[in-house]
């Protein structure tokens, strides 16, 4: 029976541990929260002076783990937990799962023989996240407008996972979607996920016909001189990380809405976000070998 | 030229005026509005002693057209506007469009020579109405539950315009999707759009599978003999007209989450609404032959 | 256990039989056929003077029924059969499956008091078959053109069940369908099946555009004024029944493949189109409250 | 204005030149074709020997470009032509396009200042060729069998672009598509695209129950230990280049049809594919900032 002990993070850790929870050939361990939030769950709340039949096999830290030099990023929780108190509270051979652990953390972990893994830029974890992001941003969407997606012609600048994904879930509401990106083989995927490819600088000379626009690219794509061609009536959804790909100023005094979509998956869907992280570690453990289904 | 007075009516009809001004060719008025909502569109609000110049070939009343037995249904007017006061308010052989008129209402304007016509019960408006719908139960299914729609599994019940639709849009977000209905062309159809076809007997009795269910079946279909057999984390969005199809009282008791989603079109997007509405006018006009684009 | 004769019919009914011999809860007769195409299927060949032991529940016919005054149509057979030997062949309270019957050989049973049901007629038969003809007519527009269906810009004529099924099988190419039909509400269908929908007579304006049509309209719809407009490269499937919407003579003349493409489900896919038959006449006999599942 | 000559290759270089021959921009010559097969375009028919005025700015020659280790790779041509005459039939400044050209070969240009590109090495050549791949694999997949898609169990073996593209293009036929892969994230994307994913390990514990199996695993992945568990009336589509994914002789031997389609493109779609290649070649131009369009 493997053990878990969720340390710190925001709303997705509570619901990752309760979903590890479901699983009863599981112990699952949390720290960093305030109150019992876990009531409904066998969780079981302990503290960094925890004795040993509190360790754990694996601890899993939020992203980015730590929100200082000294102390785990905790969003539920009033006090400090030292970083440094963690190796304790795991068992010989036990793992640190955490996303952009720092160097210094992370040596930390290591000088005592404990491997740390970094979930966070994993493949498959950023596929998933794609899915409930695109998601996310779709459900803006539809609060944002007084129309239907079905009658608005729609942009998404950029075609990473995020696009992908946006342009596959908007083909089953609109039939005029056009992704934008540099790379000709990126137009070919907009063609194959059922939209129309078209390169940045086409869709620059046309921006005023479109009423829906998702950035996903991470620069500052729709700067003044773009968004002054844009409708007035436009809704823009920025899907990228600070500082986003949008002069939002220049917006505002424009008089067009744009919607500055930060952190999706844990707002939008905390529960799926949390399985997601349990998903990925599960993953690592089956390439590991270890025991795990 | 044409005229067209839009005379009550929710905040569609507010959309429906504006829409149809944008149209150089079309002069419109409006009346039964308390104030100038029209602001920024070229909307005349007039009133019924109003003279020669404000007569219109086309008067447009809302769904239902009247209040009560003498006036007409105007959410966003506080004073009267009596049935009786609209025919004089009509070029010589115009028309009204108007959604439910009661037959005593439809005699008033028959007497006279006016034709009256349902655009309500058209299957273009239907239909256009059925994607808006949707549309809108796939935001509040969103926004009711902390799941992504693609980690879920998806129950709808019924067949209809609405389900179908609805079967189209989630095929963008979720593989599991399962349309119910007791036609066998239907369930021929929910594999169609992208669905599991089963009988709603088959479905019944595994009730307790589905994480979310949209029922579409203007019936009783989830009294409380079903809805104890569901997962207590299941969300229903019912979608039939009142009564509805969900015994909300026991879904309460039960700590089930169900949503009575009534007027989605209007709530959700009404300027698409209001442009529905003047699309199956549009129809109707060109169907008569009538000079229209 | 229920006995189940099929009698004549093309490849489909060898499929047929076949299928119902799979299930060991059925006992399969077959007659009108030369020799035994049965060889690996349970289905026991037997012929019009057959005794007591032979005698079915069902007899199942093909569409059409006869292939003259007397004879059921029997493809595989080079006898004849005479409806009028059939009678005797059913149980007491028996029941005749039959396609397109005619009133003199419908009575011809009714006077026995044995009841006839019309399979060819259901809307689940339309609905599997439009399925079937569907992908037909997808593979042989693949068979015809030198291009990948996801470079060409393709046209549907008409919306009915064919060409709906079609719009969402192609969807997975191309992104660029048209689909012309004359009722405003059908070219909403075409949207939300993931086309465009065009009047008729806009896509006579700009027939030259297209290098694919598929014509499900069963009237002589491109006649050669159409016809002349086309790119001489263009590819024509028509799946309208005979004499079919496509002047092919001009198409001839003018150098346009017009491919005339009939019975196409029991063509591309006998095995499929036996089961169709098969799943008709059990939703037929659940219906009936008959114990068959 | 900028001239090309195709220098041999099959029966896609044909339509190459063809399609280039369209843009009256471009002057396009041929060579190593016995006949003139261009009568309908303005491709002009050179030899080896030509004068100043047939020279060119850019040569195309084909994948491979060699057939050995002197000559160019012409299977519409009887006779020779040495790579070392080409250099004198290009501009100075020109430039060759080849597929997997050797380096000896290469050489030859380069040391006389031309750059050679290959062109069959770029992601939009391999993505726009996995669209025509997948197309041409579910065309064989329908002639081989009897049964519709949309009635069959589908296995797709290996998540790269062709199974992309595979899942996406039969979503439209088949509610039952899986797809077997070994990363996690590959899973997620059959998920976005419209299937299931499973791990190879679970896929064949259940091989018995798919009817048809598309493999684009380019190494021995259905041997015939995995072959005896599959259906006898399954249909396998092998689209790893050789030697294959399959023990075709095992599957001869257990009568279960296994078709290896090969260069697909180039036989079910050779006017694509001759289009492909040269929006490929125009995507280059267009990176290296030449005048194109």
């Amino acid at each position: 029976m493997k053990s878990f002990s969720v340390v710190g993070g925001d709303l997705r850790y509570i619901e990752l541990a309760t979903f590890l929870s479901r699983d009863k050939n599981k112990r699952v361990f949390a720290m960093g929260f305030d109150k019992n939030v876990f009531t409904a769950a066998d969780v079981k709340l302990v503290n960094s002076s925890s004795r040993e039949e509190n360790r754990a096999d694996y601890i899993i830290l939020p992203i980015p783990a730590a929100k200082d030099d000294n102390h785990v990023n905790a969003n539920f929780y009033t006090g400090d937990i030292p970083m440094k108190s963690l190796p304790q509270l795991l068992h010989e051979g036990g793992t640190v799962f955490a996303g952009r652990m720092t160097p210094a953390h992370k040596k930390l972990f290591e000088d005592k023989g404990i491997s740390v893994i970094d979930y966070s830029e994993r493949e498959d974890f950023a596929v998933m996240n794609a899915v409930a992001t695109a998601e996310g941003a779709v459900q803006i969407a539809m609060e944002e407008t007084d129309e239907t997606l079905s009658s608005q012609k729609i942009l998404i600048l950029g075609m990473g996972r995020i696009a992908k994904v946006l342009i596959k879930q908007l083909v089953g509401f609109s039939t005029d979607i056009t992704a934008a990106a540099r790379k000709p083989q990126d137009l070919e995927w907009a063609k194959i996920f059922g939209g129309k490819g078209l390169t940045l600088s086409k869709v620059f000379e046309n921006l005023s016909e479109y009423d829906l626009v998702f950035n996903t690219i991470p620069a500052m794509i729709l700067d003044e001189t773009k968004l002054i061609k844009m409708k007035k009536s436009a809704v823009i959804i920025d899907l990228a990380s600070k500082p986003g790909g949008v002069d939002f100023e220049a917006a505002a005094r424009l008089g067009i809405k744009a919607n500055h979509a930060l952190s999706l998956p844990g707002k939008v869907a905390p529960v799926t976000s949390g399985e997601v992280i349990a998903k990925t570690i599960a993953n690592i453990l089956i390439e590991r070998g270890e025991d795990y289904e």
